[in-house]
């Protein structure tokens, strides 16, 4: 399975009174790594995009298991688990500079034509990415 | 099991180049929504968090179903649904104008006290919101 | 000089982690409250949009005077001050419940045509809001 | 004056359905510019807060050139211009990757003491990069 590892860093607006990232930030980390680790591995988002898919989230499900705080350095392991018809199962896990896990993650990611929004045949680009 | 229905406007800024609701708006849609739900039923975050708690999430879980676009109403039917030790469990379901299920939700919150964020007894008032 | 007043609640996800709103978020409170301006005086960004434009932010400004906190209630007056050629001037007080004026700005707009991105006369619609 | 290069990259959830970087999203981008600025001078914003300090922005002012689109690289180059009192003032350039200026923004920070929030001498740290 390919996995791919990008690092973010925590800013100060996705903090939130609690003194810690808000929750709803961590959706934001993931598809930051997810299109990073497609990059990697030699496409991106916008070019595929421009050539007339789109790629809507229909599922994500979050564990939280330790706070991160401001300006954290996070560390983000993408796995692209699996391509099924027209979906994309990703997994991420996000580690802090202790190397502790703070958060498990999974999404779903349809895969759809611009011109009609419906589901489609994965691009060869997406094949090639989860065939590595 | 205690509902409440809360509605929310869909604002410009949390629309995404696909031209619908970016995902990780949902995840601030359903906190506002329960926290309208506490604040109907008598009690509210802000309250609350005064005496002395914090309500973090530990786990979310989101299926997308349909699209929400700008100004578009949403309506969101949040349940209280469990209280077990430290933790409160939720379910949400977000209907458009059409009453169509857009979206479902379900988040886990621990309870903490601020002083050394560590799981605690729930406060009375929370205890009453789950026994309604 | 049209003027309506905007009522908005601090959402959760709006504060940082100094305990009060961060001031990106005023952008948006700003942008809600001249939507609901125009909307409450007949027509609405939805439905100038469906007939063809955008309204692109040129400048903006913002002096924060007090902070807002979580759940409060703030109050926001919007000022269509001018319309002249394709930009709109507006300016914004923002009032917390002891009707302190916490923030003041203007933005600027530019009413453009979406097939081309380039200013033009500005509909019919908008000209009535501004001569109210 | 001293002045420093960052670049980010326009993340997918900062799109907004005109398809460009929504306007509240250039706030982030200085406040992480100049924090970054700070950090390369050899400070950082999270060690004086540490140092119990904050440093809320009184006052911006943004003037929108040109359009950034999902994925683009911005330069931003951070001027620290003036240190006065307990005020810090900063102006910011944003430049896309042919070079075009897509942004300008300055913004007013004050120095505040975390303990009582009222502006104070800024510490050494500060004085040290102004006048460097």
């Amino acid at each position: 399975m390919k996995t791919f590892r990008t690092t973010i860093r925590v800013r100060y607006c996705e903090t939130d009174k609690m003194g810690v990232v808000h929750h709803s930030n961590y959706v934001k980390y993931c598809e930051i790594a997810r299109w990073e680790t497609f990059r990697h591995l030699g496409t991106s988002c916008k070019e595929l995009e421009d050539k007339g898919y789109f790629f809507p989230v229909i599922s994500m499900n979050f564990q939280f298991i330790k706070p991160a705080l401001y300006d954290d350095e996070i560390e983000i392991i993408t796995k692209l688990k699996e391509l099924k018809g027209a979906k994309m199962f990703l997994e991420y896990e996000l580690y802090n500079k202790n190397n502790e896990l703070i958060n498990k993650a999974e999404t779903t990611l349809a895969i759809v034509k611009q011109e009609n929004m419906l589901p489609c045949k994965p691009p060869l680009e997406i094949k090639k990415l989860f065939e590595m």
